[in-house]
């Protein structure tokens, strides 16, 4: 059956970004026999300043609807000004929300024709190779109670609420397993079990899960601890599992370890492996429809929808590899490039993917 | 009048690095006319093993009661299997909170005699000085209600709330903004106010105080983006201030991108100038009676408590200078040993200090 991609371009770069991943789409359905269509439709600020909402119900029932997301990023500085709870990132919220999107995977690579672009050491990064699993819907994102009261004394008192039940454990956990299955069978989850006791519970739910996946080897870690160790020796890990709020700050850790965010693509997965799929970067506002964006993390996110949505690992692979084939050739847009290489165009990454292809 | 330091050695590695910061202290008191007394006390797991808690009532009375608290490390995996309630670091979080030592400076420096123990590329962290002010007895550490609870369909959930009020918020933007007056008057606020309405709360309190601070300019991070910073250009940084449990991840992030954890002190200060002084690396149990710690992390801790509890300026220079000769000198302790320094032991680098002195 002919699965439905809904492509939501958003905010800044994105729509110029999802341009070029749609390009690899077409070629992938007309060229390769890729059963897919997709539509588009407006999020974030772009659908604020259309519908005054992030997110139309409309969109959210498309979103439901598809059998996978593809989108670009969302925000800017036009949209600070206005209140939480229409910002474009409750789009994203909402979306990860009601659709059940709980698993996110966050790859940090460093792929080898960049290995200069890192801030750290070269031989501390070459071949860096880490999944991060971020609980996605869950956790002090979506706690309740939460706001700002007025104390007796008069003065205004801010509080949200971290919490885990079993079950919200119990899945991420297996997604964190099965991921380190096909890899290198290595699990470190982090918490702050020493402090937190909804971190207590989650440890002892992943030491449980863990019992059924006896071939991983699983540690735990401490969020503080897990962040020195990122910095000083990131190699050491394989499959990272954490909860909403650490694995936000841990995935931008270990992905900016490579220098490359341009590069990285993420996935957010429900139960039954529909997603939504996205660069990890966000909208650049300042270079926006300048065609100077790096397409190439969304590309690569197309490839993870093929393999994760799709079952379509051998088309997933062919796009890794075309990916592959324009880093050897030295193409390169301004983020990822340095003196010698050959810089290009949004549009131009975008060609010699489809060439490579 | 005569100050008193109530002097903790803890677990592990800590007493033999406490050792060598009384020597220091002792050779101010003799020579140099430091007006101080000071007695140890038990704390940790030490004082668990003693008298089945990590910290009796009399030893908080008598950390009441001192003008200043000189902390070694606690824990260690001997007393990873007790509950919670009882574990070393319960001392630590509930001297915190007792004393009301809401205000951490946790400053990240990068020796540059220690420029290439860094992961990262030496020209991009390079002289390092970034200050951390963390909020250390508020936020999800302390906040109520807390624990595991058995819901209605009889799985469990752990929970945890984050909660700062105006006042708490207003008393650490001080400490940093006033940090930052004697400094490059650069605060940088970190928060994720586009998710948590508690930290909407706090930037809101950090712009209306940084008011009272028009020579220091504000600006304001979300906690992903601070963290990516951290690792892409940690030198954009003067004071980075943030509440208990950001401050912990990042100050420890911040800390690692030295390379030397071993040379970084640490003080936790009262309304009033009282406070604690510690390293921030943690007690090595691996290398505990070893005579194998660096102690300069400590006796920088001292230098700390001389400058921000008893107004001894000069004093505390002349121990900074102190440690920056025995660097120049070329003396390690294994920590930051590489090939052609003078490699020590805990007690020789202490010897070192006092000759220096
Ligand atoms: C935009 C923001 C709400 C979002 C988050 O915090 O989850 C982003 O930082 C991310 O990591 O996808
Ligand atoms: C030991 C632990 C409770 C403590 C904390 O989380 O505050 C430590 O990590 C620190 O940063 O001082």
């Amino acid at each position: 059956m002919t699965k439905k991609v809904l492509v939501l371009p958003g905010d800044g770069i994105g729509p110029e970004i999802v341009g070029q991943a749609t390009r690899v789409l077409d070629a992938l359905i007309e060229n390769h026999g890729l059963d897919v269509t997709y539509e588009s439709a407006l999020v974030g600020g772009s659908s604020f300043d259309a519908h005054e909402t992030p997110l139309t119900d409309e969109v959210l029932a498309q979103a439901k609807e598809a059998d996978a997301i593809l989108l670009g990023a969302v925000g800017g500085p036009k949209w600070e000004q206005y209140d939480i709870s229409v910002r474009p990132e409750k789009a994203l919220l909402k979306l990860r929300s009601e659709l059940e999107l709980f698993g996110n995977l966050r790859p940090a690579i460093l792929y080898k024709q960049l290995a200069d672009a890192s801030s750290l050491k070269p031989e501390l990064v070459a071949d860096l190779d880490v999944l991060i699993v971020r609980e996605l819907t869950g956790g002090i994102y979506f706690g309740q109670p939460r706001g700002i009261r007025t104390l007796e004394n008069g003065e205004r008192q801010g509080f949200n609420t971290y919490v885990y039940s079993e079950s919200e454990v119990e899945r991420i956990a297996h997604v964190a397993f099965k991921a380190a299955m096909l890899r290198d069978k290595r699990v470190c989850s982090v918490d702050k079990a020493n402090v937190l006791e909804a971190t207590e519970l989650w440890r002892e739910v992943m030491d449980r899960v863990s019992k059924e996946y006896p071939e991983v080897e699983l540690t735990h870690m401490y969020v503080d601890n897990a962040a020195m160790q990122l910095v000083r020796a990131p190699k050491q890990f394989d499959v990272m599992v954490t909860g909403n709020m650490f694995g936000d700050i841990l995935s931008d850790c270990a992905a900016m370890l490579t220098g490359s965010i341009g590069m990285l693509p993420s996935a957010s997965l429900d139960a039954n492996g529909k997603g939504m799929y996205e660069p990890i970067h966000g909208s650049a506002p300042d270079i926006a429809g300048q065609n100077k964006a790096n397409p190439l993390a969304t590309i690569l996110s197309v490839s993870m929808m093929l393999r994760h949505s799709f079952g379509e690992g051998a088309m997933a692979d062919k796009i890794d590899q075309a990916v592959s084939t324009v880093l050897d050739q030295g193409y390169r847009t301004g983020d990822i490039h340095t003196e010698g290489d050959k810089l290009v165009s949004t549009v131009e990454m975008g060609d010699a993917v489809l060439k490579a292809l």
